[in-house]
């Protein structure tokens, strides 16, 4: 059994604008990023999104795509910073994670995902001799209280204000 | 790089009574509640269940909703103990994780789901100083041994028993 | 809050041999083990594979399940190891996870995905006095840097050698 | 060209019984009976139905399964009235069909859904001196209006009446 | 047996402009009309639609929702036209079916979908003295060859100037 | 209201050979056929197979792609009979339908399968002045009787024999 170390590294991005968020998820292949960059152009018409990936064998490079050199930025430096074999970062703009999660789900690689959150984000590694992997999030801040009837009013009222429910 | 504590929370339910089963996942978005609401109720007529959510900004409550009061007590309740941004977990009763998990899966701010069980079962938790996130779970206990041709048969005349195969 | 003790374990298997597979996920229930099995013969005509699962609760054995010999003790062996509760373990031969990981994700006892790959890969372990579970994977090695424009074009290059896309 | 004759048949049920639903699809090969039945004892616990489904080649029969011999009947004396290769015929009881639609259309032999309903209902039938075929359906009645603003609030209300919506 | 006429309908709405396309379906139950405008809203932010329902039963009224006048009237009047039990009718502008068909698919009350295209449309109805059913629909105009060689070319480079495709 | 004539094709194929199926939906856009083309080859590691798709609008070609010549040519000389805008046709050799539907049904321009089989097939199709669509197909023979217990346990046997459930 290797020795293991765990570590926390600290998502760089503009927090709580909410105008910015950022997906996390394991997938296997490097024909992931070209599967989830058709995944997010057929979910949204002119999409503005970066996309970077942990190749986790042979040349072993980040491998990336977007649509925005922004998006892209923040995904490649991101995905630096969590260096583990086969994850993947998406970046969105001008989109919201509701509206590409589905699509992401279903592309044929993809494993499983972390998070999609325009929150602080935290993601804990762990890592050995051999390389790193994820293995969860701290996505946001702690709870405070449970929500009493005028909360849940105003959740109501703020989902059908924004146009998602009736 | 932020400190980390790794800590161990056990849920509080009526272990190994199969017939409450709890179902604890990650996703984005106030917007769950409802969301998750309606796909159980899609899922199955009468449903009765209890759903927390873990909101991880704003004024960061414990949002949750249900069609049974019990259930609505064991998700609330443990929702508190697991704290972890952007987490939901689920009570069930008179229904099985299996009537309801692709339901869950397809809804479309979902992430990711941790587990689905009747054991008893552990929760595995990050905290730093700004909040805390689900590395895993411990569901149910140690394997003994590998099944034999005699445990085989059994457990191909359960299946047919209760009617989930032919 | 019980103790809680964080342990690697090494997959023991043909590594960077991309002939075989292995594919690590979370469910519930003995059904599993049918229903993962037919989700793979249902998804490849004459699949090789082997499936084990480990049962959490009463008589606790590895499940298992498999077209191929050599594939099925692969995943017992390999089962044996993580020893988790209701987590699964396939292995591939002679097919690849892009032609199985849809329909492992839709059965419907599946909660998640931890892992698809060929690399060498090391399972992160929780385990305290009840059991066990998974937290995470390291799959593969750290990534050296970002791919340039040559190696764009290679990856471009394979993926329509190998006839993925056009 | 062959000749081809334009029949209709009207399902033989009790019409306007919202209890009693009706689902019809066109699949194809027999596995569809077990896989079908599986589909819909996933979806909710105890449900009651029937199922037949019109065999197209080899001993041509109507191959059907069940788990209430009512709904058995309804389904297998309208697929006799149907009489058209590899289609199905669903009645369900104590269920609905949105419990379960998405189960079967997720089945992996099903083409697809012609049909999903309470109302009285005509199938409209290809036939020529080969076989039969399923063209459409007239499910209900024609229309007589456009909604006016206290229709939509009615529909509003009865939704969530019924515990669908918020 | 019943006697049945088949009749066509043009759907009327600005023919070949691809910036607004239409889906028509079969679906079951007022629910769908909420339903459906939620998965449009989940997919494309500020998505401008409308959709129109012909309810079967009970007060039998064409159902309606939108967030874009325009696309709303063409909606109701197509409906109108249509007039077919349980079948639905959608105008899209400034967004494309590629970007909401798996949303609506997957809507739990949809049974199938006839077409989505910006061609001349004209639908195939079969009438009794009942109500009206859709049969099919004829999507745009008949070929005229095979493709060479330099319309394969054309084909691959159009969709990857328009960004689909790598 | 246009003149409608329904006519019913035969489609050439090596009929009762279950070792050649055919497969005919109804999409949108010619990106279909690449998607489609990749859905198949993410389906079956060597897959053999000819696709054909009718454009509907500007040059009006027949598209196609393939992995095998023998299938393409089945595929493209097909679709010339069927001739209706939008609509695809697939022959699959080394495969079999319940290994590709359900990728295809998720494809996202898909929006209907009509049929998928090996028997012999006609399919009915509506004509105007302006085009073609298709109706519904013939997919094989009239039934001839009722399943008895002995049918109902050859049929239980047959799907265990060929490997397919347990």
């Amino acid at each position: 059994m290797s020795n293991i170390n765990i570590k926390t590294i600290k998502i760089v991005k503009p927090d709580n604008d909410f105008t910015v968020n950022v997906i996390i998820g394991q997938t296997h292949f490097i024909k992931s990023v070209e599967d989830i960059h058709e995944a997010l152009v057929n979910a949204v018409p002119n999409i503005k999104f970066g996309l970077a990936f942990c190749e986790a064998s042979g040349v072993k490079l980040i491998r990336y795509s977007s649509t925005d050199k922004d998006m892209e930025k923040l995904a490649v430096n991101n995905a630096k910073l969590i260096n583990a074999g086969h994850v993947f970062i998406i970046f969105l703009k001008n989109t919201f994670p509701i509206n590409v999660l589905n699509n992401i789900k279903n592309t044929p690689e993809v494993c499983r995902i972390f998070c999609a959150t325009a929150n602080p984000l935290y993601v804990i590694i762990a890592e050995n001799e051999f390389g790193r992997g994820v293995l969860g999030v701290i996505d946001g801040q702690s709870i405070k209280k449970i929500e009493n009837i005028k909360a849940k009013k105003d959740r109501y009222t703020l989902l059908r204000k924004i146009g998602y429910k009736f």
